[in-house]
């Protein structure tokens, strides 16, 4: 093992510059540049490190990259599950230097996608790199999916899984995230929050008109209003009936874990400009809030004249964008139906509901073999006892794999850090977590099959 | 008489030249543009006509131009209330020639301001050349006061009002508009609705955040589609308490107008989309509700993201525009207060509450003699029977004249017509019109003098 954490150590120089090689590769999904030409580098990077990698076309969607390597006498399986497109750049005045340069300073890489999550796909496949260079082969099989389409929203995953269930069976996946945290402790992330996303619009007269004629005229802001307060009024209760059916509190273990993550909470209001959070929550209290509440959050809300000054208009058109956060068994379409029939009838079929997004819940127990391997290999790489969560306060396409396939899915031993900038001007990774997470993943590759676990 | 109406119709070429004349200097408030200039045009256009015109400076605002013509043996006045700023005239493309060239197409001239309300100024102007060429003096006091700031709510009316009380005395004021309906009728107008206007802010962590921080972070958009509710229900009723006090129902002689009046309900609906009013109002009860019923109406409401698609933000600052229009007694200050209060008490101590704008309702009684004069000259003049709105669902600042000084005001022998576009793209007025509207301030100008009724 010295052997080979020294010999990931040497490569440092290369394993950046081929970092830099596909973070200089735009691959913006949202604004469909350089995704064909980015899949096709990440195919080729997988080959030459000795991986049997293609393209997987993806119905009217960017295509998947899948890699495979095989190992000998086993069956016994590690997924790693990615994406290779990236967050759109903007805005490029922000940034320090190109966001498609790739940039060394200060023992940082400065690249759009270098955290989220060039990062981590050139370290898991450069940890199997310096395996298969010092070894020949490596003990165990693996699996490497990267999808084109996380950044916006996944919107084909859901039915590329139902479609290669044989393809994507594995042990287990790691996901794509989570690093070092503020105090060097490596986390580690058991599952994610779902969500339903809609937009609701309210029309009135097919035009703005003077707000004189109010007496006469509906007005879709008050609908919307209205409406809304229906679904959640200042208690923050969905008042949907059956809304909470299927979401779970935490169980004893995960209520452990919260006890032990560390929670700036003070900190956190200071950098909000809060006096206290909602409902005066604070302690294990905030963060069982966090991570294990269904909320009902207004995302936007836009009606008639919104410049400087009055304006004195009945607006014609008025929309919310609302997202609901799930947890538990909560599932994003049958809510969504409860949500229709509610407003139907509390007197709100004017209202349209079109649903914009939904990902279900998941959640890898932290008692699942897999999640305790991840968890254990963080504490031996790193040194010290990761931080873990047992689910996060964000939502993840995991819910695909985990939820359908019955796969444990994990995030451990990623490349980010705090100050990542994820989706933000002068994303970056530091230079040695990038080359401590290679470490980790060539860690849990070589010591996974000391346990016997069959691939499903 | 006859030589009068004679006297307008020849020099019709004169008169649509002058009014060309002030067309051509922009005198848009909102954007101080040509104001100066224009305020100086029209003094020089009134001492020109034979009145003695002066620039009164407004403290801290554009300037009114006042304008006196002494009577012989007599204290009786009427005074000319107008505005010679004008509305911006963008958007500048959708104007079939430049806004202020005046250009003259099929009988009508073309300008911003025209009906909006140069028209008038310069054809009550007009009338009173016309008087003075043919009989060298006129028959009652004439005051013209022609303020520039009524297109940006008149913000320093009131105080010039009260500080110029002696100034302004008369037995009674036209006011700018009305002019000919859809089936030529001359139209009369009695009054306007008051007007609250706030913006209602609420404010939560002092940036956006990511809607997965919901279960600690107050949500702004949330708290002001609550506080709006508090105000008022899908029953339309406003909820805060003694709002509807000073409210005032129509009274006999008020109802028996609004049932005289035309109301094309069928056509309205179908222009505007709708199936139906508000409530299923229609008849008598729809004309009531919009010319004597308080409203609440949001303008505008803006948080968070409202760009295509979905983003998941829960927002740092959320903003209503909301106008309360006002009847009877109702005042605009102390329901300031009584919604400030309210807001309190109901737990929105949060929510900031600026005022945008206030006017005052303000009715002049049909019965009110200059009132029964102003109705019957346009009979007279326009050879049928006019139509007679004992107030308008809009607001205005003759208030400030009417209720403070209780002298009747009234809209009548306007030179404006139902495509006029005030406001919009196209403005105009028909030359006919004008010419029209001039022979109506010359009859009541020359007739007005034979009832006896002192100035005040």
């Amino acid at each position: 093992m010295r052997d080979l954490m020294k010999c990931i150590d040497s490569n440092t120089q290369k394993f950046v510059e081929d970092l830099r090689r596909i973070c200089q590769k735009p691959s913006i999904s949202a604004q469909n540049v350089g995704i064909g030409e980015c899949a096709e580098t990440l195919r080729e990077m997988m080959q030459e490190a000795g991986v049997k990698a293609r393209i997987v076309p993806v119905k009217d969607g960017y295509p998947v990259v899948f890699g495979e390597l095989k190992a000998k006498d086993t069956e016994r399986c590690i997924g790693f599950y990615n994406h290779y497109d990236v967050q759109p750049p903007e805005p490029l005045e922000l940034w320090d230097s190109s966001p498609f340069e790739a940039e060394i300073r200060d023992g940082k890489i400065f690249a759009r996608g270098v955290s989220d999550n060039k990062g981590n796909v050139i370290a898991r496949l450069k940890a199997v790199e310096a395996i298969l260079d010092l070894m020949g082969e490596v003990p165990i099989n693996l699996k490497f999916f990267v999808e084109g389409e996380e950044e916006i929203g996944s919107p084909h995953l859901p039915a590329f899984v139902r479609e290669n269930v044989g393809l994507l069976k594995a042990d287990g996946y790691l996901w794509e995230s989570d690093g070092i945290d503020e105090k060097d402790r490596p986390t580690v992330s058991l599952g994610a929050k779902g969500i339903l996303y809609v937009e609701l619009e309210a029309k009135g007269a097919k035009m703005d008109v003077h707000s004189s004629r109010a007496p006469l005229i509906p007005n879709p802001a008050w609908r919307l209003v209205w409406a809304l307060t229906s679904i959640k009024g200042p208690d923050e209760r969905i008042r949907i009936p059956g809304w909470y059916e299927g979401a779970t509190e935490p169980t004893d273990e995960e209520r452990r874990l919260l006890e032990e993550a560390p929670f700036e909470e003070e900190a956190e209001k200071r950098d909000l400009g809060l006096k206290e959070f909602l409902g005066g929550l604070s302690g294990v209290e905030s963060r069982r809030a966090l991570y294990f509440s269904p909320t009902c959050t207004i995302c936007g809300f836009s009606a008639g004249y919104t410049g400087p000054g009055s304006k004195t208009v009945l607006p014609s058109v008025a929309r919310a964008k609302v997202d609901f956060r799930l947890v538990g068994a909560q599932r994003p379409d049958e809510l969504l139906m409860k949500l229709k029939d509610f407003l139907k009838k509390e007197g709100f079929s004017d209202i349209k509901v079109t649903k914009l997004g939904g990902y279900e819940p998941a959640k890898t127990p932290v008692e699942d073999p897999f999640a305790t391997r991840v968890i254990e290999t963080a504490e031996k790489v790193y040194g010290t006892k990761p931080v873990v969560w047992p689910t996060s306060a964000g939502t993840s396409p995991i819910y695909t794999i985990r939820n359908w396939m019955g796969i444990p899915v994990a995030s451990a031993g990623g490349a980010g850090h705090p100050g990542s900038n994820a989706h933000a001007p002068n994303e970056n990774i530091r230079i040695r977590d990038y080359i401590q997470s290679m470490k980790y993943i060539a860690e849990l590759i070589t010591t996974y099959n000391q346990e016997a676990r069959p691939c499903l």
